[in-house]
């Protein structure tokens, strides 16, 4: 993937879109279809977002009309669809301040490196990466963190062969646990009770293991790390009928969900449903006018955290936008396949025969 | 592409999708992701709607990651990404009836070839094929229907070095008129009105156009054709001023736009908003319940008519299908990328390496 993207390095631009992740991308190819120039921000310092973050090499299977394409892929052919709209980049900024200035109808966007950009709208396309595990309160656990207790799998060569434990009830606790089992030496999974978030059929896959003895699934609250030369060896488990055991372990991996960093938010005034910003369907808008909301950080009623599901807002809320800077009026759909005018700004020469 | 797709013999299935165009196609891999088996119906004899039928060939630039690709290739990937899933499919046949079976909670479809099909839940996916272009009603046009008078445009080479007149004032009349003043030996466009519904943009290019003498714009109303052998040779032209002029042509194309078919709609009592088919956005469910409509049939607050607002609908119809046969029960996301069970329904094997 190219990091030749370039830098933005003025103050004013129609739209900010916070996030360089799939959707932010595809947000500037549909703002570009609509002949609006924007800019994208991002506290990582390349593009990609999550899917770089956390599974570059991973096939990805629901994107429609790629039947397999790994996350690295999915972002070059994002940004190269992008790239007739000349997309400029802020890159390892984060967006600390939005300050609405109402006589210019602008957005003052304020950085951590002390960047300030004026734009007419915002999108807020910040994703997983608004997010940050739930951590694992205990005393001891700190000097652990990414030696022997992790809060996510990056790299599954780093627990071949491990004794693991997991810890957690949901999707991301039993399909680790899943995946994990084949590669470790043993997995025990540990859960505060017997009723689990997780799907049905991952329950049961791992119900199934347990009844071959390939897997331990255990209910119970870790009350103690026993360390050793400051090396993780055991943990005491607490059981619901308040017996303590000990389990040997190499190492820990705590999946108790995510909790969005939201002080940022919050203090933007943003209406959130739980830990997403609430959005109206038609238009992305947030409840703050100007400001828009797009894929996995947003919500609605019927919402699910799909990449596909993110396009699909980032079309509209150009629409919206669009709209928006041209006082209300009627944005008419150019077909890229037709519309002379979607060819003019993708800057491509239909052959008509 | 291949026609090989697996023939429906059967009479029961989970669910039917009519409609075999690309958001029907995506259909029955969101279901199958589920873990929703499915059938497609189709009036034509092939898969792949009106994506084939209207611009096989013709380069899309705005499917997500896929910065340009045609619709047979679009089609191809589709049927490829639903392949894990065996679907099969009851081309040339049109749903002509779907009754409710109350005691069974099952639908009962009929089809004008006689096939009568058992299903818990149907989605509408018929897309741009259950529209026809609003016709021309003047005496004698039926014989030059095809010959000398289009509704569409579906081979250019086919008005190559032609006089052309194009009637209309939407998008279709202007993008069409943009295209096929680089072939034709004369354009006129003529509306009723000089208040068009086409984008700005393309009004501006036409206008352009004409102040170059590389296209005429008329207001008016065609209110005779005359021919000569049964050949089109003139049309009388009726201006807003009352003055009749005759203009020459070859050939007429007429974008009047497009009116649904809509009788069986109304039939089967479906809530419509003008010409589509209301939708909730969180479940895609019509007004009626079990009944659902995806892609360009369909219509909410913001709707806009491309494929990519299509896949994100049948992605939540799939989620609202599940959770509907599950008893309203929560239908957990399941990753492509991490979780067990997509990748056994997918039939892959990911590497974890």
């Amino acid at each position: 993937m190219s990091d030749t993207n370039k830098h933005f390095s003025g103050n004013e631009t129609d739209v900010v879109i916070i996030g360089a992740g799939p959707v932010g991308l595809f947000q500037v190819f549909e703002l570009g279809l609509q002949g609006i120039k924007a800019i994208v921000i991002d506290s990582l310092p390349h593009i990609g977002g999550q899917c770089r973050e956390l599974y570059p090499q991973k096939p990805i299977f629901d994107i429609p009309a790629l039947p397999q394409i790994n996350a690295l892929e999915l972002i070059d052919n994002l940004a190269q669809q992008a790239s007739p709209f000349n997309p400029e980049y802020l890159l390892d900024n984060r967006v600390i301040d939005i300050n609405r200035l109402e006589l210019e109808h602008k957005f003052l966007l304020t950085t951590d490196k002390g960047r300030h950009i004026r734009a007419k709208a915002v999108i807020i396309a910040a994703g997983g990466g608004s997010f940050e595990p739930v951590k694992l309160k205990i005393p001891g656990v700190e000097p652990l963190i990414d030696k022997q207790v992790f809060y996510r799998v990056s790299d599954l060569k780093q627990h071949q062969d491990k004794d693991l434990v997991i810890l957690g009830g949901g999707d991301s606790a039993f399909d680790w646990a899943l995946e994990l089992q084949k590669v470790a030496n043993s997995v025990t999974l540990i859960h505060r009770s017997a009723r689990y978030r997780a799907a049905e059929n991952s329950v049961q896959l791992v119900e199934n293991l347990c009844s071959k003895l390939k897997m331990q699934l255990l209910t119970g609250q870790v009350s103690e790390l026993i360390t050793e030369n400051n090396e993780l060896k055991q943990l005491r488990v607490t059981g619901k009928d308040g017996v303590t055991r000990r389990i040997e372990l190499d190492q820990l991996l705590v999946f108790f969900g995510l909790s969005p960093k939201l002080s940022l938010l919050k203090n933007w005034g943003l209406e959130l449903h739980q830990n997403q910003i609430k959005v109206s369907t038609d238009s992305f808008e947030t409840s703050l006018p100007g400001i828009y909301a797009v894929g996995d950080i947003n919500w609605y009623p019927g919402k699910q955290k799909l990449i596909l599901s993110g396009f699909h807002e980032a079309a509209l809320a150009a629409f919206a936008i669009k709209s928006s800077l041209s006082d209300g009026k009627r944005v008419p759909l150019l077909y890229t396949t037709t519309s002379p005018i979607a060819h003019q700004r993708l800057g491509v020469n239909v052959e008509l025969y």
